[in-house]
This record gives structure tokens, sequence and C-alpha cells, in this order.
């Protein structure tokens, strides 16, 4: 065996190349990838119809270094952007990563970021087969996803139809029950907390919608009363849920008892889970779904409103981003 | 027709979701395109095999406000995304963006970035079908841009053989020089000057050596001495340039005269203009293409070497990017 130079502490002191270098001699390419990183650009074949969408987080925005591993932010990083292929019933297949970061940066921290993407690309099945590195103040990072419809028709926003029923899947409100715990400097309950520093996305759970006929789909990253909203404003239709139908998880109800807050406020408003919110007629609901509401017709005068037990919800808001 | 409504000042005026409706509102998509901005992500056709890559420009690092207007970092940032495309020998087709900003900035300065990014990618042939934005301390913008084979054989670094030579095409040292003239508070020669500002990359260039059975291929970012090292170590040849063959446009030779710099260290060390070099079998060099030296045998001791007239380069070094 060859002897392990030290490593290096920081950026500048490894170089663009140096860390390029080291970050790409971890990768596997799947077969369908004839180049991977380390050329201008990464070639794959796709089956025809392909699916893309970009995630950008910022430190100090959409994470704080003193709150979450270098881990956890490649873990969120690669899940709330493969999030939005699972949501158009597509299979996500390759990424590519842009980092900015200071040449200050501990290498180590960079290491460790680059654990947390492999880790969560093998669990969403998604190849990294490029990236692009750049001096910044403050650590940002984009992540590109592309997938492949695989045969199915992409769930658009824009499908629901009245009479139809909305149905989720993941977990909602424990990201955002974990922000409001570490904004007042607990770190527990630790299910919450960990789960505003890396989201739990149901993998699979898009296509498996798209199997079942959904009419139209979102993933819950700004909160489900704001994202079904989308879907809304897309169909032309008015989303009414029931209050009872949402199950509340242990660590929200903890969170919300201890601050005295009503738990339905982090399931209803709360962002970062990325659970899937889909429609579907009623009696296709996938098993593992929950419904949780109807489609009905816009109002005739407000138009396409999101309701709960027939009202507009009343409860704290802003539950979302600590953006 | 309806009254236009005051136009906001800043992007925490205007809201992620009024940016995003305005700036979708001007894109056409081209047939290829069955989704494009709005819903989760965005679909489109591909013919089989596609080609990514990702570049990630930042604030005070890649472009300075005070030296580059808005359409300016437009027309760079996609410019510099698709030339690694183009150096694939591949067709460009689409593209996602990823803009982070402060609340605080103009909205009129997102709105002329717009227009540089929608002009320059009209210019080389692509579709901006997706991006998200996100609150920074400086701009940070990524451009994600996928391309087609269309049936050529992607062109990488690691072909090039010894008995083939370096020919290139486009711009050198045009923006290291007018970096130079910036940085010494002048905005004159205003071509170079331009040129830092927004480079103009030789599309289909690429497209073009590929067809003429390029053996290896990089787009010069770097500066082509650095870029070319590049073909060298991936293809286990040397390079050894010619410096007569190198024309010093008249730009570069004024700011080299006022410098007192040996026009050819822009020439050869300086980044950012994104010409496009090549090594071919003699004889199929593209008509507008210039030869610049030949490829040979790697040194036997020092491995891959990038020589100037048989000589490694001892003029200035690191004209590159201002970072």
């Amino acid at each position: 065996m060859m002897s392990t130079p030290s490593e290096p502490r920081t950026l500048s002191e490894i170089g663009e190349f140096g860390l390029i270098n080291r970050i790409a001699s971890h990768l596997a390419m799947p077969p369908s990838v004839s180049v991977g990183p380390g050329d201008d650009a990464a070639v794959f074949l796709v089956n025809g119809s392909a699916v893309i969408t970009v995630d950008l987080m910022i430190e100090g925005h959409d994470f704080r270094r003193d709150w979450s591993s270098p881990a956890d932010v490649g873990h969120k990083a690669v899940a709330s952007s493969v999030a939005d292929i699972e949501s158009m019933g597509a299979t996500p297949t390759i990424m590519v990563i842009g980092l900015g970061a200071p040449a200050s940066l501990e290498y180590v921290w960079v290491k460790e970021f680059m654990t947390g993407v492999r880790e969560e690309a093998d669990l969403a099945g998604v190849a990294l087969v490029g990236g692009d590195l750049a001096t910044a103040q403050q650590i940002a990072i984009s992540v590109t996803v592309v997938g492949e419809t695989a045969g199915r028709t992409p769930v658009l926003r824009s499908g629901a139809r009245p009479g139809q029923v909305v149905a989720v899947r993941g977990r909602l409100g424990w990201a955002s029950a974990g922000l409001a715990a570490l904004a007042r400097g607990f770190r527990s309950p630790r299910a919450a907390v960990d789960s505003q520093r890396a989201p739990k996305v149901p993998y699979g759970a898009g296509r498996e919608a798209a199997d079942a006929g959904a009419s139209a789909m979102i993933d819950v990253s700004d909160g489900l009363l704001a994202d079904l909203r989308h879907i809304a404003d897309a169909s032309g239709v008015g989303i009414d849920l029931e209050a009872a139908r949402f199950q509340i998880a242990e660590p929200v109800a903890v969170v919300a008892a201890a601050l005295h807050i009503n738990p339905l406020s982090f399931v209803l408003t709360g962002g970062e889970d990325h659970a899937m919110a889909a429609t579907f007629d009623p009696g296709r609901v996938p098993a593992d779904w929950d419904v949780v509401g109807l489609v009905v017709e816009a109002d005739a005068e407000l138009g396409p409103l999101v309701l709960v037990d027939g009202h507009a919800w009343e409860g704290e808001q802003g539950w979302t981003h600590f953006r």
C-alpha cells in the first residue's frame, strides 16, 4: 500500500483540482454514465424524456453550520433537490453539484459534506457525475438533478379535479418543529431536530403515486397549505382539508406542547420535510398514503383556496424556512 | 390593455414567486420542452445520449458589480457554462439557473441580468427551462446546461496522440488583458474590457471540430497553457506550442504595451475567454481554426508537459481569474 500523505487542512491548501480529484476518486458510476467527473462535461444516457430541477442552498439562510453537521448539509442538499424529481413521478438518475466556499474552509468539512452527499445519493438512487467549485464568503450549494420519466406521464401541478381526494406520504411538521426547538436553544426532541438538519424524503413515493394515476403532485417544501395552494392555482380548483385526518407525530406534539402552539400549525405550515402531496381519484390512493382532504370547486369569488374544515387556516403561520 | 402596476424596487418587495412569475413570463420554450418553468421540474426530450455541466459564479470572485453590468453578468454566466458543452462537441439544448441574492438587491438588477441571460441563451441556442431563488449575502449564480451529442462521439480530453496538431478557435488573452486594464482603473481598450465582462464564445466551433475528427478538446477557461495541460495529462502526451503562430490581437497588444508586459503572457496564460482548443490529425483542421503547435511524446522523465518553442514558459503567469 502507498503511504497516505498528510491531509490538507483548508480548501486553499488543497486547491481546486486537488479537491476535485479527491472527490471524484470516491465516486462509482452506473452503466448509463459513459463519462463521469473530470472532463468538461459528463455524458449519460436518457430514455428519451427527461426531467430536470435545480435547488440552491445558502449557509445562514438554508442551513447553519452550528446547527447541522457537514454530512447533514450534504444529505439535505441532495434530498431537497431529488424530491422535486420524485414529485413529478420520475426516476432520479444523475446530478451535478456546484459548491462555493471560503478558501479558509476546513477540508474536513467538505470531506464530510461529500460523505453526506454520497449517502443520500445512494438512498435516492442518483449518481454524482460532475460539479464546479468556486470561492465565496458563505457556503453556497447548487444541486441539479436529472431524472427519467421511464414511460410514466409526468405528474404536474395542474391536473387536480373536483371530486378527487388529497393524500400525503412522508413527514409533515417534523422539520419545522425541529427548527422551533433549535431556534430556542434546544437540541431535542432528537427526531424533530434531525428532520430539520436533513429531511427523510419518501423516495419512490412519487413513482408509486404516478403508477396509481395521481392527477397532480408536489413535494412539501414550503408547507402543506402553501404547496397545495400551488396545486389549487395551477389546477383552478379548491382544496378542503380535514383536520381530524392528520396524525400528529410524537416529536411534533412534544415541541408544540412545550411551546404552547397548536401542533397542526407545524403540520399544515411547516416546510422542509419534502413529504409528497398528491391528488387521486377516490379508491385509487396507494396503501401507504394518507387521505387528508378533498378537491372541490374553486370559490366563485375568491378563486382557488386551500381550506381546513371549510375555513381559512387561522393558526400560527410561517413555520417554514428559517430564512 | 391592463394597466402596468408600478415596478417593485427590491427582491424582498417582489418576493420569490413574484420574481419567478415575471421571469417565466418572458421565456419561449422550444418544441422539445413539454414542461417549462413553474412546476417542480421541467420536462424535455433528449435523443438518447446527453451531456451535462454546471458552472458557479460568485460576486466579488468571478465578477464585480462595479465593473460589469447586470446584463454582462447574465451573458458571462450562460457563456462560460455553455462553453463546456461546446467543447465536448455537443449541441447545448436546455439550462436551469440558481440565483442567490440579497433581499435588498434592486429588482432592476435581476431584470437586466435576465435580459443578458436570455440574449446569450439565444446566441447559444439553449432554452432556460427552470431555476431556483435563494437569499444570500453575495450574488451566487449556478448555471447547469444540458446538451445532446446528436450522433457525435463526445470529444474528451484524453484522445490526443503524438503527431497530431493543436489548434484554437476564438479569442485568447482578451479577457485577461481587460482584467489587467480594469484592475488599474482603466475602462479601455473597450474590446478587451468587454471580453472580461462577457466572453465571446465561438458557438458551433466545438461541433465543427468534432465533425472534423478532433481527438481531444477543451474550452480555455483557466488559460491556454493550463487547459492544454489537462489534455496532456488526460492523454499522456506532451504539447509543444510555437510562439510565432499566435496572432496578437490589437486590444491585447495595447494593454501589454501600456503595462510593459509580453503580450504572449495574456495569450498563453489568460483565462475566461472560453476559446476552443483541440487536437486534430494534420490536414484535418477546420478552415477557421489556427494551428498553434504539435502533440509530442510525453517527456520520459517529467511526463506530460506543455512547452512553448520547446521550453517551459517563463513569462508572466497567472493572468487568469481575478479570484
